[in-house]
């Protein structure tokens, strides 16, 4: 069975399941297992491969509208070089420090393929779901979308250090805690615009019309398709939430990142400008 | 370098690393990768390898002394079989609620050799670290150690669903609670007896004498050697912990498992019968 049926199936088991992260008391946690061959394009340092697991564990916390508490990791590799490995965990805690949380250690695996598993925590007493969204409010993103499309262009190119800096992302941690008093919705955009949309919809029971020339894209991305890309790449952290419309300047001036309404929250189906938009996922190197 | 020494350098990076699980605040947190090729032996079920991974976490979380609130997973394969990514995660719920905490669901990673990383999550505020041992103390252990390589001769001898059974160990998490007012250090017996005294001797520097004759045996361990098997094959996922001799009676008449004195904790040098014994640890099929 395809990946989404099969998180249907996880999900029909584990009451729980079916968030950005799982909610224990006042503690949300979230696991998540990166690879070589799907997630660290070649030239991606370990430095960055921390970075950006342990980073992609905080965006989960964050689209929860938790504070990041902490963070561990497994670092699975076929040998364990001091320089890779010191990297990586170098990545790993210059990545909680930029949030404000711990990273406080984790555990080793000797793997045939270059596999990182992560956790993060965070607090809140309120998490955000995705399940709150009301047809009548706004939907808006933090930031811009399509900085790791644009890190695989630099990749492609041969820009490794330029690429390496594009795919260390800042998770959205302050931003998720300032959104929380005002978001009735929230994800990140890690599957891409497009699908965290159909998700939001489906969790809410609510639809989306989305205008493409608000969709802020990263400056960075070029060349052609650049909205398509940006909406259906992913792999992008930002955040996507729902609030009433008359919430949105209050909501701005609490951010630190730009803070864009792309569209309305409708009774049902996800249009971008006027047009079905489909439910399309994270698709490497499109 | 080897994973010792990699530990070490990850040790020497992070302030908080170097204990069975990480403590923030009053929460511990613990992650940990297996894969096929060294954790699931050929007739290792689905059910078994969640049941497996997610207790192996819930272990180490009972080696802090915490109660265990919850666990998380990633499922990790080449394709999602429906009969076994819901037989992990039936195996990953059913030893959660066999120790009173939640299971909430995680991720899934499409990769080539089946992988699977887990998080346990527990609450105390007076965690039971490996470093508060003293000479004079005395060392015990729960249950009985050589259980899971009986499971792997059990695989070998094609009995496989008892090696599975044998395979679905019981976490401490009960034991470790109510050890903790009693311990002055504890561990999991994950890498075998002989690992945890020297990793328990080296973070309280102090030294052990054990007695052969007082280490419990798993009975379904046959064959020869079952001394030096029971205290170096490791995976079992009992305690070990030290503790003042005049409160092992209390500890004892307060468990529901097993609890045997194994030998004195000293000033330095592990010994068994009197002879060094040699920091060996897991060691699979030996």
């Amino acid at each position: 069975m395809d990946e989404r049926a099969a998180l249907g199936l996880v999900g029909d088991l584990v009451d729980a399941a079916g968030d950005d992260a799982a909610v224990l008391g006042g503690t949300v946690v979230t696991i998540d297992m990166l690879h070589e061959t799907t997630d660290f394009p070649a030239g991606t340092t370990r430095y960055t491969a921390g970075w950006r697991a342990v980073g992609a564990s905080l965006s989960d916390v964050a689209a929860m509208g938790a504070a990041a508490t902490g963070a561990v990791g497994v670092y699975g590799a076929p040998s364990f070089e001091p320089d890779d490995l010191e990297g990586f965990v170098r990545g790993a805690l210059d990545v909680c420090e930029h949030v404000g949380a711990e990273y406080v250690g984790g555990d080793l695996d000797g793997h045939d393929e270059f596999t990182v598993a992560t956790t993060a925590l965070g607090e809140t007493d309120a998490p955000v779901s995705r399940d709150g969204a009301s047809a009548g409010e706004v939907v808006a993103v933090t930031g811009a979308l399509g900085r790791s499309a644009a890190a695989l262009d630099a990749f492609d190119a041969g820009e490794t250090e330029r690429a390496n800096e594009l795919f260390r992302f800042t998770p959205r941690v302050r931003a998720g805690v300032s959104l929380r008093e005002h978001a009735s919705a929230m994800m990140d955009s890690s599957d891409g615009l497009a699908r965290s949309l159909h998700q939001l919809a489906e969790a809410s029971d609510v639809g989306f019309d989305v205008e493409g020339a608000a969709v802020p894209i990263y400056d960075a991305l070029r060349g052609k398709g650049r909205l398509a890309r940006a909406t259906t790449f992913g792999e992008d952290f930002e955040l996507v939430c729902t609030l009433p419309a008359d919430a949105v300047a209050a909501a701005k001036a609490a951010l630190d990142v730009p803070f864009t309404v792309v569209g309305d929250v409708t009774e049902s189906g996800v249009r971008l400008d006027g047009e079905a938009l489909a439910d399309r996922g994270y698709t490497h190197g499109e």
